[in-house]
């Protein structure tokens, strides 16, 4: 499937689903609208993974060989999740070409009328991936059950980079001969893996069903599970959340993802993160009593360590720049606080983490 | 408002939505519906709250003095929240007496074809309470900025009494000569109250956001708010609730609701409840990095103890019967483990709780 992604102002900082698919995703990505970094490239931005053009709207990207690119992909995830007006034209351009849009804003772009009706009329399709199955129940409490090893990434935080661990941690998973998937639970691994729940947007008294349901369904097809994690236990906004996922899961094992240098909640600031060891128990505390789950590794984003501003701006992925010797100083920095195995695993390899929960 | 209250075989240890009503509501019950139960009246199993028949069906509703019965409210709140076929009948019947249906259960009433095309050609109202609003959003951690102090009730479990010590706590208040009032989460209270949102129906990235716009509203109001719990912090199906009114409700004291010999979770037998030290530790650590909560008090319900069987079914409010001397022995047990004052409000006041979180 050939694909534009939209990310205005965002790519690749803050554009958390554009770069997951260009990462992990199997579709082709033929541009990425981005006004505010059009004239660029990807292999600008990100070095290891396909290049493209950035463009400043649907109606500059480039034509192929059979005309147009089959869906424009709402590539950013904006808090809240609502639909940004100045937005419109593109996915109207987009369907105009004939192109399906998928999305995985809560305001589901379907409900649109203008969408919905210019849809029809151009026999387009318009995916709403964050639109919940509609039967789902409650948690039975199987999850513990498969057969399959459960792994879980847990966060210090929103935007952290617990997606991007878990696609790592099956490949490498893979790379050893071992049958891995990803159990997608947000709007990026959806779109990459073509099905999944988006739990954010289940209703709460179902989210531990919702997760629980997933991995009842492939616990029978793999050897591991790698359970995406979402936002994290202490946010302000989002530990619900967290919190259904951590139960319903059931996890054997979980990954404590951070990102370094990291000390407010992301969009949150007067919320300073507490201690490594705080989140360790707390996790682990808060699982046991469902299911015993123990951190057994921690995985560590050092996109931003050394690099000019030494800041960490809240991106999930790797921004590049950095030197590698501060980056291996913060992993052991980080193990040591967490007293368990780590590994920034774009930057390093997720070997030691499969390692650790093997 | 004159209602009659469906509560087919479960009245009144497992129907808590139409004890609570009893209890607390200001509507008049002039009936309730029990097919087992029928032939008995309310006295029989409730002494404390104001009389009525037990009648096997809609149609065996006594007439009142205007003819009919205002409403029918539904009083159970089965697990999962669905429509057993089996009140369909009643439903009906009451639609075609002209009669209201309130509803708290996860199925939509309202978009029922048969209720609603009936109700249309009656000039009836279906008012589905747990359906959300639908213009919630996330959380923006506003609800520790308020002036009233706010107390959450939180549970080893679910149906432990937690909306029964919301009402003793602020009916303790009120008659101390405080401000208080009931910040409603699920459907009991929002029945009683006429307002609330229905936390557990709402989108998991919204519960945080929907507790604290109860909170902010309602925080100018009154001197106290007693922000109803929800589910327990450690159930296998429904923590993500308890998570999300955690944080979104930022209370300064919390109360930690018990019921005596419970032992094991509701409804989910393989799992047995921890300790209760680990219960207060468990809410205190995850509310800290958000927000400090203390567990300052217990409320325990005693409703079963010493009675004939022992057993503890599940009864969220009291059933009657227990000796006050094995009661007061198991509150005294329970302030042990809790290291804080508790008591059983209904059986014994809710003063000690009402003087610890002052």
């Amino acid at each position: 499937m050939n694909v534009a992604i939209l990310a205005h102002g965002k790519f690749p900082n803050d554009a958390k689903t554009a770069v997951g698919i260009c990462r992990y995703g199997d579709q082709n990505v033929r541009a990425i609208l981005d006004r505010e970094h059009a004239g660029s490239r990807v292999a600008d931005h990100l070095p290891s993974v396909a290049d493209a053009p950035i463009v400043p709207g649907i109606e500059a990207v480039p034509e192929i060989d059979d005309g147009s690119i089959d869906a424009l992909i709402v590539g950013i995830a904006p808090i809240g999740g609502g639909f940004d007006d100045s937005w419109r034209p593109e996915v109207v351009g987009a369907i105009e070409r004939g192109c399906d849009v998928i999305s995985g804003l809560h305001y589901f772009l379907d409900d649109d009328e203008e969408f919905a009706a210019l849809a029809a009329d151009y026999g387009c399709e318009i995916r709403d991936v964050r639109r919940p199955p509609d039967d789902l129940s409650v948690s039975e409490g199987r999850a513990g059950d498969v057969d399959a090893r459960v792994v879980l990434t847990v966060g210090t935080d929103c935007s952290v980079g617990k997606m991007t661990v878990s696609y790592e941690l099956v490949a490498a998973a893979r790379a050893a001969g071992i049958d891995a998937a990803v159990i997608p639970t947000g709007q990026t691994g959806i779109t990459i893996e073509g099905w999944g729940t988006p739990v954010d947007a289940v209703v709460s008294d179902f989210m531990a069903g919702a997760v629980e349901r997933m991995i009842v369904e492939k616990g029978a097809d793999h050897d591991l599970l790698v359970v995406e994690g979402q936002g994290s236990i202490i946010h302000p906004a989002y530990s619900a959340v967290t919190c259904g996922i951590l139960h319903g899961a059931m996890a054997d094992s979980l990954v404590l993802c951070h990102a370094a240098g990291r000390e407010r909640v992301h969009g949150y600031e007067a919320w300073e993160l507490p201690p490594i060891p705080t989140y360790r128990s707390l996790y682990e505390n808060l699982a046991a009593p469902v299911h015993e789950s123990e951190v057994v590794a921690g995985a560590l984003n050092t996109s931003h360590v050394g690099d000019d501003t030494g800041a960490d701006d809240g991106d999930g992925g790797d921004g590049g720049g950095g030197s590698d010797e501060a980056a291996r100083r913060a992993v052991e920095e980080y193990e040591e606080a967490l007293g368990a195995p780590a590994s920034d695993p774009v930057r390093f390899g997720a070997e030691p983490i499969l390692e650790a929960i093997r």
